[in-house]
């Protein structure tokens, strides 16, 4: 395994001492437990907190964007693996003002139990708790059963809108409608060519021969729906936006937001040659793209790879997503 | 040759084009030159333009940092290639407002060659031009004969403190004055464990085995001071940070603003573990930190490694380094 670690047991936690201090701006640990990490100022009088979390290794996600416009509070897990209960319910309650909290989560076993379990105990001790579950990868497959999909990059489009929306001093259920209106109106599909290592198992996630790629992987190497052999980008393109497309399915008139999200190794080159196609297939379909974000936004360690969220957004998401921001790693004016 | 292209040498031209249409609310391409790309709002009237430019391949520099408060114009090269002589003649013309043009290169052959002669030919056209070469890198040896040492990441701080100054209204000789004082205090070191393939090469810039890593490594795979086995991330913090801080030398008592620059593989996760070393160095010889980055500033393709970059800032470096930018991948309010 070649990584820029120590023991590979403390990745985490030495990770969050330099993150802390470069970052003391926007974050700071939370006294109750070391790795619930929040906004410097929280909890904000009077705001409903944003909370959300997963495990490590997703950088940016999730703690970069802790701040004005974005996240409240961010439960940080071990590579790979959910925050256990303590840590989300300390988060909760270090976000909570009074006006309740939207807690926000990916689609995985792990953090649908543990958030799950924290939000019961913290409406035990009087705080509101609502969540709201991310389901947009189409690679995951389950046509019929949406519900059954993984949560990737629109995650952060919702932190997005539902930060905003927070920051404006909406209530609780509003914040929440934004949460589930993003996610009706997103779509996402990976692709790999290389896998990632989690350092503590020392070993690739999967493998994949010289000429193979992996259309549909997940963030953190999960099987996609098909392995093919490796083709020039505007053709992988082509088929990932095809797939998402058709899901929704978006039509001529949308206007959407787009979102290339580097896995970790695929140089923004690459991902830039990504966006000309996607541009072009969707002017050839009639959708309109209002806005787009390219670069490293979730990404899942090193691995080798990007995906493609389309979001149909209408005026109000516009607004949001266009909104102020003042986190670590998502800066608008 | 894992990549996400189509024809390799379509690369630069294809990633323009999305860069482009994303982008458009800071940059353009200027009506002169396809390979001229210029702040939106270029020339500025009554300021002093600040050009640069360089190979392609170490997105987001140089294009990603146009606009408000940085760069007014980047000459695209082919993939770590020098651009042409008319592509940085065209950048002078689009980027000089009457108040001259500071140019801003690395310290490499082909750039230093290109750049000088488009410079000549513009002053023939009656426009004044300043250059400033940087030559922060430790990595390349010549402790006794620093100007022929290569510019890397040192780079981006000279854009941002001279951006800042430009902006504020100073003359030509005043911003290009911060320009040789934030590459006086400047010093940084590399290192690598995996190298980068040049799409139209099609193989790997240079070979490691299993258990080795390159010390000193430049930002196009350029051999360091040293191949070294393998090692805990913090005994290489150790020492780059010993060869930098002895270099300048960096003393007790001064204030440095440092930049982690990850080289486009390696997670933000290790940059981050990397940066707890270096605050644990500086913290132990009266060096203090007043800002830091951490992240892919200055990228040599999907090369895995970082660099490590200290400028020792007074209160004016301070200023200029925290001024306001508005650029796609710098946004300071």
């Amino acid at each position: 395994m070649k990584k820029f670690v120590n023991d590979p047991m403390d990745v985490v936690d030495e990770m969050l001492e330099g993150f802390l201090a470069v970052n003391a701006r926007y974050v700071r640990r939370s006294s109750g437990h070391r790795r619930a990490i929040v906004r410097a100022d929280a909890p904000v009088p009077g705001k409903v907190g944003v909370v959300t979390g997963g495990g490590s290794g997703h950088k940016p996600s999730f703690i970069g964007y802790l701040g004005r416009g974005m996240l409240d509070a961010v439960a940080v897990g071990e590579v790979f693996t959910s925050p256990p209960v303590p840590t989300v319910l300390e988060c909760i309650k270090a976000a909570d003002a009074g006006a309740g909290v939207l807690l926000l989560l990916g689609n995985y076993a792990g953090d649908v139990m543990n958030f799950d379990m924290a939000a019961e105990l913290a409406q035990d001790e009087g705080i509101v708790v609502t969540q709201a579950i991310a389901t947009d990868d189409v690679g995951a497959g389950f046509k019929d059963a949406p519900d059954k999909r993984r949560g990737v990059s629109a995650e952060v489009l919702i932190w997005k809108c539902c930060g905003a929306m927070a920051e404006r001093g909406a209530p609780l259920a509003e914040v929440a409608r934004i949460a589930t209106k993003v996610n009706e109106n997103a779509r996402t599909m990976g692709v790999a060519i290389a896998p990632c290592t989690v350092p503590a198992a020392g070993k690739p996630t999967f493998t994949l021969s010289e000429d193979e790629m992996e259309l549909g992987v997940g963030h953190h190497g999960e099987p996609g729906v098909a392995r093919v052999p490796l083709q020039p980008v505007d053709r992988v393109v082509d088929q990932l936006t095809e797939q998402i497309v058709s899901d929704l399915p978006y039509a001529s008139g949308d206007e959407v937001i787009t979102l290339i999200n580097g896995l970790g190794a695929t140089p923004l080159m690459e991902l830039y040659i990504a966006q000309r196609r996607l541009q072009q297939n969707l002017d050839g379909r009639g959708i309109r793209i209002v806005r787009s974000f390219v670069g490293e936004y979730f990404t899942a360690l090193e691995m080798a790879g990007f995906s493609i969220t389309l979001l149909r957004a209408d005026r109000e998401l516009q607004d949001l997503v266009a909104a102020p921001a003042e986190t670590p790693y998502l800066v608008q004016v």
